[in-house]
């Protein structure tokens, strides 16, 4: 029988499918694939799309497929924003666009959702970045909406990172922009036709201006109509230039140590915690130690003292 | 001398602004603080008010501050929304009808960076929540931007959360709310005096309708101009009518056991799991596990496997 990582290696969709679906529901046999995964993967570019709701980041993905199918190249993505069309947040039109891809064996699109992940989101988007990875998706788009620690974390899984924004969309969506500036390598001012577009423009590099210290890569803004394809293809060979930046000075190994130690801990978390917590509770201490916390009887570092004898003895 | 902690006992502002520092900063020190403070804890009422960005969530704080200090109460605010004017967020309009609270001894308003923490924002953000408590806050606000795992975590302290949206801010805005309807106790439609408020109200009520399943506590839904003041006695006095039906319910004694149950986890991951990687760097063996995790030459699982043996011996 031929197992599900071979179907995956071959190009099976379905399989893929499976897979991801077994990461998703923390599945046995999910960690054995993983293990086999982990050691095939790392050939992708990963490019985080993000901004705030209403930017038109998914119009901007749609084109970004298309942009990196015409250079043959097979695409993967994947949409943690609850406002994607991807994800199914969204409106019919954009819905169906999408789906035009569906078509295509050279792209894959998943959604995932924005909650209720046993093993937390950004674990399951790492994770399912992998399995993309070794089927042979040689661009992955991650889209997030790029508020959130969750959607942070994400954004640590990608090489490069793309920012959204788009004129006119008040001073207090302009706010969030501030926190999303010092991880961006590709600024796009979307929906460039409308008005306030060289505002935004000014106002984008005026920022980046006072942030930015790094002399290696100096962040492009690019001008875009993503509804109408304009300023895609700019878009797409400056994602394609700023990897190519990352492999010369040596960046691109920093952002794979820091990728592995971010992992790592989080499998720690898995193992050790979560292992205490679950021998407590066979043992009656966990509900015990809860109630005397919660009844502040208890303060909590005693409590996490007291459950640390239940550490597995390996 | 006066410990610091007594002398917030005693309603020093100083004092609990110092310990907040010490808190977010993880001085030595801080953690006997709240071995005690926890101890202590469990008086106020801790509110939630999230809402995507310009719904106008900070002018609903600033209108419910004054509606409590009218009653006597005293009130402390959080601001975890990076678009919030009391993050500094945003326009100096709002800003200064804030400060107008600097002045009241009976309010305290701090707010908290979203990223950047040591120990992690919803940990910093429940730290100072304890502190509000014991200061004498008797009303505790804390205002998110509502999407995003953090976010999420720091709702969870949240006695009743107060989910703020407003007429037309688009489908894509719209889409968010799907996500936190369910964590909702008190729906505002702030801005009711705009265009499509009432059709708001609607698509929010059959939201509702849909997804709700309890019975102790039917969430109202409430029309108000916040900038006016509209509305906002009846905010105040819905938030005071879910923390009775919580009281008569026993829900509070679930609300307070699970928020020690996520504490308690936390620490556990600070003393297990970091004292971990701390020993294992000590050792060098930190640095040459990730450097093989990053090269593909090891995976993820087994390394955290093998760095379950730096487990200080208890």
């Amino acid at each position: 029988m031929v197992s599900i990582l071979e179907r995956i290696l071959a190009g099976d969709k379905l399989a893929l499918a499976r897979a991801i679906s077994m990461v998703e529901n923390e599945e046995p046999g999910a960690k054995d694939i993983m293990k086999k995964v982990h050691t095939m993967s790392g050939k992708s570019h990963i490019v985080g799309i993000t901004g705030a709701p209403g930017v038109g980041k998914s119009t901007l993905v749609n084109g970004l497929i298309k942009a990196f199918r015409s250079e043959g190249k097979r695409v993967g993505v994947i949409a943690v924003d609850p406002t994607s069309p991807f994800s199914g947040g969204a409106i019919l039109g954009d819905r169906l666009r999408m789906q035009s891809h569906a078509l295509d064996p050279g792209v894959f699109i998943r959604s995932l959702a924005t909650r209720g992940y046993l093993g937390g989101l950004s674990k399951a988007a790492g994770q399912v970045i992998k399995l993309l990875d070794v089927y042979g998706s040689e661009v992955i788009l991650v889209e997030t909406v790029g508020t959130g620690q969750s959607e942070v974390d994400i954004m640590r899984y990608a090489h490069t990172v793309v920012v959204v924004v788009a004129p006119g969309l008040g001073d207090e969506i302009q706010a969030i922009k501030a926190g999303i500036l010092e991880i961006g390598h590709v600024f796009v001012v979307n929906k460039a036709d409308r008005d306030g577009a060289d505002k935004t423009i000014q106002e984008l590099q005026f920022m980046l201006d006072m942030s930015r210290e790094e002399k290696a890569w100096k962040p492009p803004i690019i001008k875009a109509v993503a509804s109408r394809g304009d300023g895609l293809n700019e878009v797409a060979r400056n994602v394609k230039e700023h990897l190519k930046v990352l492999q010369v000075t040596g960046r691109l190994t920093d952002h794979m140590k820091r990728a592995a130690e971010f992992e790592v801990r989080e499998l720690l978390i898995d193992s050790l915690v979560d292992n205490v917590i679950s021998r407590a509770k066979a043992a009656g201490e966990w509900e015990r130690i809860i109630h005397r916390v919660a009844g502040r009887d208890l303060d909590p570092y005693a409590a996490a003292c007291r459950l640390s004898r239940f550490l597995r003895s390996s």
